[in-house]
């Protein structure tokens, strides 16, 4: 069988993570590269890694008849216009989250994925964490009964710097865009209504953009289960990832992740060490996954794990508990129009 | 030195624990005890314990210029004239929690114990387990850093029977009051918002009352750190009580407490049993804590470790939680009037 | 029904936790303690507590016709005569642990206790921890299968006074005693062979009396399960009690109890309180437990939960590991002679 | 700089985990594998990689003036009179364990090496485990202070089949080589005595080749620490590999990998999945850093992590083991002559 041919738009950290994990896949070839500033250093990690293309044009990519599919890990202001473009060229798309800041443009471009019949898979890479698949896994098979609750401990080690907050959107579609999907993906269901509260407690740059650093959101599905997260800029043990869905029959937890399992008592207590760092530590593998779902459903014509839709629900969600902190109550995903 | 002569109204089953702990304590005398419904049984419980007096009326012990201080056990309608009373009688009061399930009322209580110079400890027992006390001794000693968020967990093995349920004030009155006050202990300040969302899952009965068994409540405190709890009428894996607090130095958590630390590992699986399974044993030694720390603060002259503000304030933010559920907004204690 | 009356002999630390015990069991009385320096204090102390005898001749307790059992704390040279005294004079015994350092005592004893119908109870408390007793009730009802191998973490948090060691009789009959008996009870079985290899690691007073301070112990019981004992005189992190037992279908153990379940996670990692630091703490309510089960084996006529021949089992596999030393060879307990 | 050219000698299971993980190191080239029944199967797998020789005469690899360095991954038998060849042909080597069943034939492996001025490493893959590294370096920095006692669990899931126990030299130098090896490792010393017991309690094939399946073996150090080691071939619930450094200071331990860290709580209790099944889920990471690291000591000139006295030393404790089996007593290592 022909080997899937690849192309990545965006070689920043993610879209190289993305390249090493196709890289390694017998039935893939990444078959081009593309940057806005690709420049010699590109150049020579392409050529170490048999990458025979490496371009400034993401349109040589979208305009190769042998490339099949294409990952877009550029800035999220461009991907729009490069979904529309690659369905219109006929490439299947893995594209990082979020798809757009604003609900209608993202529409748009899953109108025009649906158009083109081509198939379309968003990075929330954390479903394919190992702790998280377990927990999901439990659910479904009715394991902790009929769902009542989920909660969400999601905080990075360090806040990013403040350029990336000037343009981030936000932390409910920067941050907590994972986590409303995590919810919905351990739930099963749609989330309809949001409540959001926060404060700016770890750093004062925050709220120079207008936004929070520190928050916590209600989230109520349909079928009346409840969900909670709470999100932190800054956790000084490092990354904090964990969930709880809690049901009629019992309730499924995951801990983090340590780099060891050794535990040293001495006269002062017992300790163990923190936590792996951040998500490249802890979704080293999930990565992989992610990629290898993507391929494989392309190659073996499975459903993608992901589609535009669990995109813009949690899109949606991320829109209503920015309302909702204006506005001081619930805002349902409904009220946020067509 | 004399003993110190203690009365209890109300020998339901919270009166009895009371009443065993005291018994155990070598400063102090259980003079006499009063319930309305005294009968046979009640007299001949005293009289195993060396109890001089079982009454059915609540004055016999408050008109006794011998008794020092009287436990109010009886039902939450009975508080706030019984309190009233005591403290014109010159009575240290010990009362259970709610005072009432009116802050106007209860505001009128304090007032009375104010005016007569007596203490009044309220039966927020919580504040007295190992666990939970060694967070709060974490968070003051400011290994945590500055807090940001407390996160509880409190769900019941099962919920109470109906007739329960239609007079307990509803959930948050009857069940949350203890972690609003766990909040308030382990941030070490005011709560001033509130937002309640909740639902019925676990049993219709709560739907017939106007009445919630799940709930997701948020706290925003003075300063800006947030709080979160959750509430469930029955997990069937026994009583779940835990706490986080999360700050810029750290966070402190506390799991469960286990009947043994036995696990088995097999071909299915790692086991161990399940934690206690309610208040009475998981809040065992809490009680007999609780109990002494009004002895000694009466004996000793230390202030009581939980006074009448603590009681109100939890009450306003039950109210609050209350009001919230109906506004579908977040509700700011001082909204709640005068 | 009567009360049972009770008397203890030898009031040091362990003679008061037991007098404790008895005095808030409902169905027995205590009516007299008897110690060779019984002295003012004790009189008082007995005063205190309603104990209407305290004397320095454990005679008076014996020839007391209302006392029908008596607890044996003395110091070990005293427990023979003691426990030969008392059989003749009709009284069931509770005696501490060891019965004598000589096997050959030891077996006298047992013989009058035979003779005179009397029952006898040792005072293996370890047997009471709810946590090595969940495991003996997983191994009973085969949840690892056959058993196949015991482990036994027994080390103390710091040695005991040089006066001490020079009379202890050695680390295996004073200390790993205590384990011997828990491997014959969580196995079920009975010991056959002994090795023992030690060090002197933590003081060297334990070199100046032929004694040894750290030690592993090699046990091969009958079917040919194995058992391994490792004991430490100092522990600085605490009182470090831990088993195994690991089986054909899957393997228990039990880790030590904590004062609570809080963990802080800072920047250094991730920390929790040491196990609790002794005996008292740790086996506090064992001893309630082993108190009362001898009690209600008087009054309701069970058997006693440790008997004699536990006692002399324990014993004989010290001597066994006394010579093994010695010998550098492994040593059954039969080798040992009658 | 030039590549590292290596051959691999012996292409079973293991040669193949070491191939691949060669074949991903970029410094590394992986020029031959040879083994002796080598057929279509293995030369597709190597045309496959892009390794250019696949041959049934290891002759051919040792014959290759570009290749620089050899793993010996073939049948233990073959590993003396390979190692002196390769070490003849000034090969680099790396050697799986054991070196061999006999001490005399090890240590003329080694004088070969000698001689040469090679450098050669053996297999001791555990040592490269995050939870023992941890322990290392916690140990060498002091944090447990003297080390007193190292205790280690290793179990397998499973025994192998009976035409492995046939020919697999004995529980002690097939199995308890891997933990001679890390006791040493963690201890940081040298063992001097060894005492071993052990029993046929899972497979009565065990014992029609005068072999045993579980095992407790202790250890004494130079300097007077002390260590047990327990074995089995069969714990149910996968894969049991444990170890705890014991000292003057405190105690370092870890516990085994599992595959993630969900608890499901139920009515019936918590439960989580089972420790990682085997050596190629538990050792995944090891195999690729004990590889690289023996890559790295030639390419940049350090040490090699693991070597020849390392592999003679465990077979030295093995030995001993055996003859204490024998014997019944604790038999010294340089009783076994030279």
């Amino acid at each position: 069988m022909d080997p899937l041919n690849i192309g990545i738009i965006g070689m920043g950290r993610i879209g190289k993570i993305h390249a090493d994990n196709l890289l390694r896949m017998p039935r893939v070839k990444l078959a081009a590269v593309s940057d806005l500033y690709a420049d010699e250093a590109l150049a020579q990690w392409a050529a170490e890694r048999g990458v025979p293309v490496a371009t400034r044009r993401s349109e040589d990519l979208l305009e190769d008849p042998d490339i099949q599919a294409v990952f877009i890990c550029s800035h999220t202001d461009s991907h729009v216009p490069l979904i529309v473009a690659a369905a219109k060229a006929g490439k299947h798309i893995f594209c990082e989250k979020p798809i757009s800041l604003d609900p209608a443009r993202t529409k748009e471009a899953l109108d025009a994925v649906r158009e083109a019949g081509v198939k379309l898979q968003i990075g929330f890479n954390r479903r394919f964490d190992h702790n998280f698949e377990r927990v999901r896994e439990l659910v479904r098979a009715g394991r902790i009964g009929e769902p009542h609750l989920v909660k969400i401990t999601s905080r990075d080690p360090s806040p990013p710097p403040e350029d990336y907050i000037a343009k981030s959107g936000g932390i409910f579609i920067d941050m907590t865009i994972h986590d409303f999907d995590m919810a919905r993906y351990l739930i099963g269901g749609d989330i309809e209504e949001v409540y959001a509260r926060g404060s700016v407690l770890v750093d004062p740059a925050f709220a120079r953009y207008g936004d929070l650093d520190t928050a916590v959101i209600t989230l109520k599905f349909a079928g009346g289960a409840l969900g909670v997260i709470d999100n932190s800029r800054r956790a000084v043990y490092g990354y904090d990832q964990r969930v709880e869905v809690f049901g009629s029959a019992g309730s499924a937890t995951v801990e983090n992740d340590h780099p060891n399992t050794a535990e040293i008592s001495t006269a002062e207590g017992v300790t163990r060490d923190k936590p792996l760092h951040f998500f490249l530590e802890r979704y080293n593998e999930a990565y992989v996954k992610e990629t290898r779902q993507f391929a494989e459903s392309l190659l073996d014509g499975a459903d993608v794990p992901v589609d535009g839709n669990d995109g813009l629900q949690a899109e949606l969600a991320a829109l209503a508990a920015k309302w909702s902190v204006r506005l001081g109550r619930g805002v349902k995903l409904r009220e946020l129009g067509d």
